[in-house]
């Protein structure tokens, strides 16, 4: 046995760990009893303690110091990259750190929640200050005197950097904002109308899930208050949420769901419970969960499909083709949450959250002033008032629970998304044909070898380079989104 | 803190995780998707590394040695000798043997699996020769020159001996035996026939479930091939099955781990996730599952409510009235397989088991001749011959997976139920009557104050004299089952 071999097994059983914490997760979503919950917290406080010492183990740095990365091929390489950043991460931050990390983030998401249910900033401010204050000191132990956001950046996209982020998105706000007020002046579809049975929803859902080359047999389909996806390799579930005068939610939280699981059920196999043996980022992630939604599921084509399967699962429901009835998925509703926002405006909503969380970091906005900042932002891109903080600065649980650099990921996504449909388009000349019989295989088949299959080989802006020919870039995206929406608003 | 503080914490995070990895065994059996196997298995033993390496951690034993029982109270008392018994258990074993066994047995079940689904024993025979041989090496090990049997034993029923059971169960067989001849001479109650909605099954069995004071907000009820009872404290799961033809097996199986869970769910929650908050042994396990399920669940007063409550779901199923119906529901049958024999047979079948163990644990019988000393104590208590294999010797997984010592706290269950209902009799009187109603509270507390409560304060059988004023001694259970087969067959 060679180091290198003695570190593989340590972290398969790491991982396999992981894997068991992260279904104790999906357990609590759905199956356990209320009553569990005191005793779920210690399990679960448990496991992470377990996993914690086995991130930061010495014998792990042993190993890493002892191996020669010249001695390895590509694939020894790049989990060698990825333990190492792991350790890292793990032995940078001092251990009492972490665990005030741990201790107030939790207490802070309950603190949040009950300032959300009284719309009451100012209750939640003072917490907020100190999960900020305590996120930022990591971040300093993180960035080795680097950049502070970039070194919480790198805990959900691995490479990508404020500064980049910055011009990407800069580039985009203001193509989407003119856009929006666009769609906002043009003559709107209609709004979905009736009562659709929850069972047929559940039941039209797993055909989608299937449609879209989710593995039953690998994974499972039940409901949660908020639809997620949950675990790598062969054990990859979905939820989904039902509601009877809302199918669509039912439907394209799926899809997007799917997205996810076919991402972890589409890595190579042999890299099974190996640091390269799940998505390599949440931008990448959301790129697949993305494309799913939206690129394939809100096509012209797939809705013709879906149109027809939904006449069959519920009758008549008062629309009158496919042409109406693509309009109406794709109708343009002005809103304030991030979660229900359309595909046209949700960047909007990230791109706001992302330019005030990188203020909050470098001291260029105070947590006091913060209410106000994200009221005049929302104005300024939506054109009407935030009317309360839960409709408004309250509604994200993200920063409450010490999330900071993660939003960025779901835009980071959609560009993702964008490019690889435009790539897609191009190798698969023909898609629109088979998604309108809803036949999505040579769709999935493509992301599959193209992205999923490689799980953490590649860092993500490579990926998504030797998928598309191009660096990510957000033209893709815009031209998608502007050309898909004049059409649907005739502009 | 103290070095008991210490210990109880690190304790604490231990049965926390024990209690993840049921889980994981509960969640196999009822949801994982099947192409999920190969990875849990991984999964699950990952855990078992963890749970084995905090079982034998070093501080375990430097606080063990630092500790002054003597400054402790009762409680204290009680988890330190808990515990120290898990140490030895974990240290006596060398590491080496351990994972053998672990490796081998893994190997062992699948290899009984086909020798029983292929008839043939000699197919087993090797293995089980293996497994017999490292059991006894562990056996050896543990019993630091005393009883290899009874160290056995002490892993699934501490402080129980292998002379004193064959005493116990010396004195049951010959009566077992005479009165199960008696009844197979007299006129058999019919069978029921008929078929019975697997759905309205599920609905009564939930019904009964909670009739027996089975709390659902700690819990729920799902399906699965074989029915069992999971998890400690807060969250406490059973399982049970349905067969249109056999509802009594679904009401039965239900009935039977609500006794499980209600010892779990009874126990004093200031005990939770500690060593004294799961039940004690084997042994006082069954005693409660098999009360509810037979001394109660079975009895005349019981099943006329039971009656109605079929009328109600079923309609007229063919039997004319309850005192019918309870003949039907005791209806002892020929047959050859223990977990499906009735309560006047069940233990003959375990205690051959037991005898038949103890020779090949003692050397007294090799595994060659095990399977002609098997056909042949099958002719002699139940009168008529094994017809093959897997009716026979084959039948149950225990001895390949290495349960030796476990077979006996199935009839020591039985033994301290029979002590339980004289006991319980005697001091709720008027028990049937409300019995009658299809109401088990005044049972149920009875059992949760005398014996759940207590999780591990006390040993078994100092457990059963308190509840019960004395010594366990199988005269009750004996005395019970005469007078009610004596009633049911007219003796």
């Amino acid at each position: 046995m060679t180091a290198y071999d003695d570190l593989i097994n340590f972290q398969r059983e790491t991982e396999a760990l992981a894997q068991v914490a992260g279904r104790l997760g999906w357990d609590q979503e759905t199956v356990m009893p209320r009553g569990a919950a005191p005793q779920r917290a210690e399990e679960m406080a448990a496991m992470d303690t377990v996993l914690h010492a086995r991130r930061m183990d010495s014998r792990v740095g042993d190993w890493l110091a002892d191996i020669n990365p010249d001695t390895l091929e590509d694939v020894g390489r790049a989990n060698l990259r990825l333990i190492q950043r792991s350790f890292d991460r793990a032995t940078k931050v001092p251990a009492a750190l972490s665990a005030r990390i741990a201790r107030v983030t939790s207490l802070a998401q309950g603190i949040w929640a009950e300032a959300r249910a009284a719309d009451d900033f100012a209750a939640f401010a003072p917490t907020l200050e100190e999960v900020l204050a305590l996120k930022r000191e990591e971040g300093h132990a993180l960035a080795s005197g680097g950049d502070v956001y970039d070194a919480m950046l790198d805990d959900y996209e691995p490479g990508a950097t404020g500064d980049q982020l910055k011009k990407m998105f800069g580039a985009l706000r203001p193509e989407l904002t003119e856009l929006r007020a666009a769609v906002r002046d043009a003559e709107a579809p209609p709004m979905l109308e009736g009562i659709f049975d929850e069972g047929a929803q559940m039941k039209l859902t797993r055909q989608l899930a299937k449609t879209f080359g989710y593995d039953m047999t690998r994974g499972r389909v039940d409901k949660a208050v908020h639809p997620f996806s949950s675990g790598s390799g062969l054990d990859v579930r979905i939820t989904t949420r039902t509601n009877a005068l809302d199918p669509f939610n039912c439907f394209y939280s799926t899809i997007h769901e799917v997205g996810h699981a076919a991402y972890e059920q589409g890595i190579d196999t042999d890299y099974l419970l190996t640091p390269l043996g799940s998505g390599v980022s949440m931008g990448v992630h959301e790129s697949q969960s993305r494309i799913y939604e939206n690129q394939l599921g809100r096509s012209r084509a797939f809705t013709g499909w879906l149109f027809d399967q939904m006449r069959e699962a519920f009758g008549d429901f008062g629309v009158a083709d496919a042409d109406a009835f693509y309009r109406i998925v794709n109708r343009v509703s002005d809103g304030f949450i991030r979660t229900e926002a359309d595909e046209l405006q949700y960047n909007l909503h990230v791109l706001m959250r992302f330019d005030l969380e990188r203020a909050l970091v470098a001291g260029n906005l105070n947590v006091a002033d913060l209410e106000g900042a994200w009221n005049d932002r929302f104005r300024a891109d939506f054109g009407f008032a935030v009317d309360r903080p839960s409709n408004g600065v309250l509604q994200d649980v993200h920063w409450s629970v010490g999330l900071f650099g993660y939003f960025p990921t779901y835009s980071l996504g959609n560009v993702y998304a964008g490019c690889l449909d435009k790539a897609l388009r191009a190798a698969v000349p023909d898609l629109d044909t088979s998604l309108a019989q809803g036949d999505t295989s040579s769709a999935t088949a493509w992301l599959r070898d193209n992205v999923q299959t490689h799980g953490g080989l590649y860092e993500p802006s490579a990926l998504i380079e030797r998928a598309t020919g191009s660096k990510p870039d957000e033209k893709p995206l815009l031209s998608y989104l502007t050309t898909k929406f004049a059409a649907i608003y005739t502009l």
